[in-house]
């Protein structure tokens, strides 16, 4: 890989050397809700097709993170499996492949990597076909040939993340493992576990065993969750006498409230989560808490903005020892409200005023907290979706109404 | 102006074509927070010394509102007066002159309005001389200098924006109105009317008296606020027998309870807005409210990201016959949630429930609102600014001490 | 009137006379409200039949009113004009007439004001006659008949409360006022006057041209809307060179979202109020700006418990000079809790604190404000409710069906 | 006993017959809190001298809760030790000795039942000496004082209630035994256990092999987490294969951020709990989930007013058979407002709409939960605090500070 525009850089070091050395790496931030906001998006089907039809609005994405302080930039191939993209076919037209959208994801990723010092890490997730209950061959089959793309393309390490399946995260695992590439896997799961039950710990162990390297969570709940779930699975590692680094990405958005699924379930997904979002200093007090259970790749997944990712980097500056470029353009702690017209904006130029602020919501028709959906919450309700996700939306609708979903909430 | 790559492109409708004919034009969102969050403009002195520095990124986010439905792009160059950019001097390096930025501004927003059917429209903003009590001619310099630039890169029309007095905006008027071209100008004022009293409808009369054509408010309140603002510009109008056109580019956060100065003083100004922020079927409303009011020039200001402008052109689609481009990854009212894996979140694919929706915060610690600053709601609070403007940092300090200001909040 | 048990006690002060020598005199607190909560009055008729049933529980509340500081006790006889009663009719049994329940509201009253040193204050409230718009003559012979109760029982004085229009209260007034004793009287109205619109400050007008010595608010509304409603007719009366002396009987429920018809309007009337009530320290600050506006007659109304009457008797006590006797039993500011075997509690035991805390509701799924019934709002509804009330349950129906009130409201 | 004037009542059925056969029994609500508010409880010391200075008013709160439903009478003796009196020295005068308190507390209860069908329960309650570590025969002393008046007055049965440590609930419960009477115990724990962390269903065990027929919890906590903790009482006692009548006695506040220690620890505690008090429907749902998790000795404690006890009688009304006396004065779920004047307020008359109602605090400017005090939370304050107890003022003082308990905090 050579620099843009003529004297070589010397080669980045890797993931696995980084954070064999001590050193902090910081995650990038979501995808597909900011680009759904910018207008490149579908949400629903949440595909990354924008790859192919809008690499400019990529690439600016990628960037702002890399100026943030992202260390990796993860590949936009989201969802990006066959069967996936099939499966949401109406929004991703035919002449757009699967590989052809790989392929443009890794592109832009690469491109922009050589703009810093930033890894570039080619992204799996979970698939369609596993709900299916199709076989272990035919789902490691679709992680196989998105593999070739990164493999092709050289990225410099891969991940498998947005797991609800410790299982089917494994096989995963176990694919990109044959690159010879460090594998670094998240499940979305809280402290209950995986669809099926298994604790984190457990979770964990297997995913190790599997190959991974680096283990952690992504997605599906806030910090706080995510963090106790980590905790859980450093306990687990622990246990076993197994060694791996840890890692969080978890939502931007605050979700006490939500049930074992994740915030899919909050009524306010995915159009209603605005009042939800993390403020910065939110985002400080999570990095400072990862790090201090030990998590040294620390990073966001939806609804983390590159200003969310910046607020990690400056939290950690005195550990690392630099602020992030994007840092230019922000004071830490709100210093640079110091220049404002007025004295009292000038007085919230202070770490006290901002970590003690309890910032409200404007909103006072609104509670502060919200009920997950009626099914979403009942035990087994992932199981039967397993089973749907084969059946006819006849079938499903009668299941559905059999389970005395309130009609109000039926289409 | 050639349209990029071969035939010419018809000539655009003016803005007053489009008006006077019952066009809805659609106006774009607030620049300086969106890119604060994106890592290129600092809080504090908000200055737009991106345009020279990140073209790229103030590129992207004109492209965006484009494709969201944007019909008018303003230049960014909010707050790059001479006087502002000097007196913000350790953020714009020296190397970066006011014209600079004004130009650079200019050529990016008309690049991109080749992409689409937009109009280009240069702006100024109030000015730190007329709060020192500098005299209408060295205010109305500041005015044509910037003015000169506009005319020079030809934009379409100019918008004078974001004035807390009336008197100063009519300044600003007569020097744009110079120019030939159409004028908008909007204040940033409540049903309170501006910093010196004078209410909306008054201020609405002298404005179109000075010679603009397009008149309303924007920033510095929720929607709600706004058009109440301009109802009673409105009235003012029909009580004077005036003919305008009317806008709105109000903020995309609720902000009840603000006082008379807006969102400055709330609290959470200016990094912990985020439980504020719109959802964009609150822009629907707004859109549709507005309309209603028989405002045709909608638009947002700080907060509105491109989905929110992507909510108007929705929400006034019937009226319009045509969806913006950015809809093609947006269901209009959720319908993009058919898609979805889940039977209860495909329930959520309709316009009752998001229309219902009261959105948790997720933040039962915090208040649903909160109180302006104490001195901010002071009566003669500005008049003190204005004179303090023009005093040291150390008398500014006393001053601020002898209103035994709550010593808690002095840094 | 010889005092229990011997020796005669010197006559009372009346109550111009406290008022006129600048005494503050005190209130009681709600009796329906109250009386509901212990089992003794029944929510939605809300008739004073316990005055017969059961003069032990009426007696106990007057006594611990008066222990609380109370200065008057208003005889139990809240809506108990005989045309109100036989309204009621299925739940106050023909057993009971009028005369009685007023002869022994008066009686309980008396024995207990004989406890301290509280005068005895008969009344009368508003009368479903005048809203079946009987004419004066009619509803006027009503309150004759309970003022000749209040005449033989012999009262202190008379007070007319709880009014929706300031004609009725005129009727009211001009019936008390021929007994010769000073007449006291209170609408049931916010600052945007009553049911037919009449401003605050004329209704005070012509309320003391009718006669009243004392005019004022209670009911329907939070403290704060009555200060402001008493303001401006202390304002009306000013204005037109009136003098009289001013009385406020607000709520105990905070009540910042109701709109022109008061609390009745809220959703959670009457059974879903537990998280609006005033704790003692909102009652103080009620009591010191009543004061500070001039008011010198200061009580409660609905939700109003003695805690409450101490909580002004304690706040004023500074300009009377003693407390109250129920004070034996509470320390001011909370200084109670100095004894407390916990350290953090007893931290407590401080005025800055109670007065600064901002209670949680302990209800994260609630808003904190709400939207009253829709037709509550609606502009003429109680120009409709006065036809209703004549016309038959059908046509009722048939009105508030066509009203498009929305169905679900409907049993 | 005889009844009241003349013929004499057949014997009242002892509780263990009523829980044998299958009976739900009533408890009644909390004394304390109810006088404080009332007027004859200081809020601290939380004495019941009242039994002796104001008979009349303990008489009435008692027949209000025996006409509300409740099948048991406690006698108002809560922290009627000798050695809590003389603790609380300044406020019971010395003249009142704990002996003419826990009599005169016997008399009224007495006196009331007779009214009704009501049983008439002594109640010890934990006391300072066991917290100041004095040993088992002192603490044991203490308890057998009050039960020698509980035996010469012949309460129908006994109570040793709001016990934070089982260790002491035990003794207390072998010295009631000791009696011949039936014992119910209940702790006031939540679902952690007891302040030395043995969990509810070991103190169940503990419990009822010290002597106790009946088990529970009271006080501490809102219903939601009393019913958890019954509910891992009741798990415990079947391992163990032990049986014993179930009862619940929690408060009628909602208290889902509290921490171990229960509400004492909450911020509003105790003059700022209002927003939290439950309605009469939050009461509702409490007693059926009680009856369905197999409680028979359904009531309350702190917070719980008559209407509250009347709400678990009206709510069990099917399963039992009959209404209490106050429903007279009450029509379930609301039907009383089918009387109301306006259409939109009798449409409030049924079930769904208090049973879905979210209730408004009125209060936009508070949280809807708080954080509990700091050194509350810590590990091991319990413990401290037992030390504390018997230290001089000046050590405590010291020892908290050394906390770094937050300045602003201590008086």
């Amino acid at each position: 890989m050579a620099a843009v525009g003529g004297t070589p850089k010397p080669p980045k070091k890797g993931i696995l050397e980084r954070l064999d050395s001590g050193e902090i790496v910081i995650g990038d931030g979501g995808f597909v809700i900011a680009l759904e906001k910018r207008g490149y998006v579908k949400a629903g089907p949440w595909t990354p097709e924008a790859a192919v039809e809008h690499p400019e609005a990529v690439r600016q994405l990628h960037r702002e993170f890399l100026r943030a302080g992202s260390n990796v930039l993860q590949t936009f191939t989201f969802y990006a499996s066959e069967d996936k993209l099939k499966n949401r076919g109406n929004y991703v037209s035919d002449k757009i492949s699967g590989q052809k959208v790989n392929e443009a994801a890794c592109d832009i990723a690469q491109e922009v990597s050589q703009e810093g010092d930033a890894l570039v890490a080619g992204g799996v997730s979970q698939t369609p076909s596993y709900l299916s209950c199709k076989d272990k061959a035919e789902v490691k089959a679709i992680f196989q040939k998105q593999l070739e793309v990164f493999v092709k393309k050289n990225v410099d390490f891969l991940i498998a993340e947005y797991f609800e399946h410790v299982e089917e995260a494994s096989w995963a695992v176990e694919v990109l493992k044959e690159s010879g590439k460090p594998v670094a896997v998240s499940l979305c799961i809280g402290p209950e576990g995986d669809m099926h039950g298994i604790p984190p710990g457990e979770c964990a162990v297997q995913l190790v065993k599997a190959g991974a390297s680096i283990v952690g969570v992504n997605c599906h709940f806030d910090p706080e969750t995510c963090l106790k779930t980590v905790k859980l699975m450093k306990e687990g590692l622990q246990a076993a006498k197994l060694k791996a680094h840890l890692m969080s990405q978890p939502l931007a958005f605050h979700t006490p409230d939500c049930g074992k699924q994740g915030f899919i379930d909050l009524p306010e997904f995915p159009f209603g989560l605005e009042p939800r979002v993390l403020t910065r200093w939110d985002v400080q007090k999570y990095a400072r808490e990862a790090y201090n259970l030990g998590i040294r790749y620390i990073g966001g997944c939806c609804g983390f903005e590159p200003y969310h990712i910046r607020a990690i980097a400056e939290e950690l500056a005195p550990e690392r020892g630099f602020l992030p470029e994007a840092s230019e353009k922000h004071g830490s702690w709100g210093s640079g409200l110091s220049m404002h017209t007025k004295p009292w904006v000038r007085a919230r130029a202070r770490k006290e005023y901002w970590e003690n602020l309890l910032p409200a919501s404007g909103r006072p028709y609104c509670p502060s907290v919200s009920k997950p959906d009626a099914w979403g919450v009942t035990k087994g309700a992932a199981e039967l979706m397993q089973q749907k996700e084969a059946t006819t939306e006849q079938q499903l609708k009668e299941l559905f109404e059999k389970q005395k979903f309130k009609s109000s909430m039926v289409a």
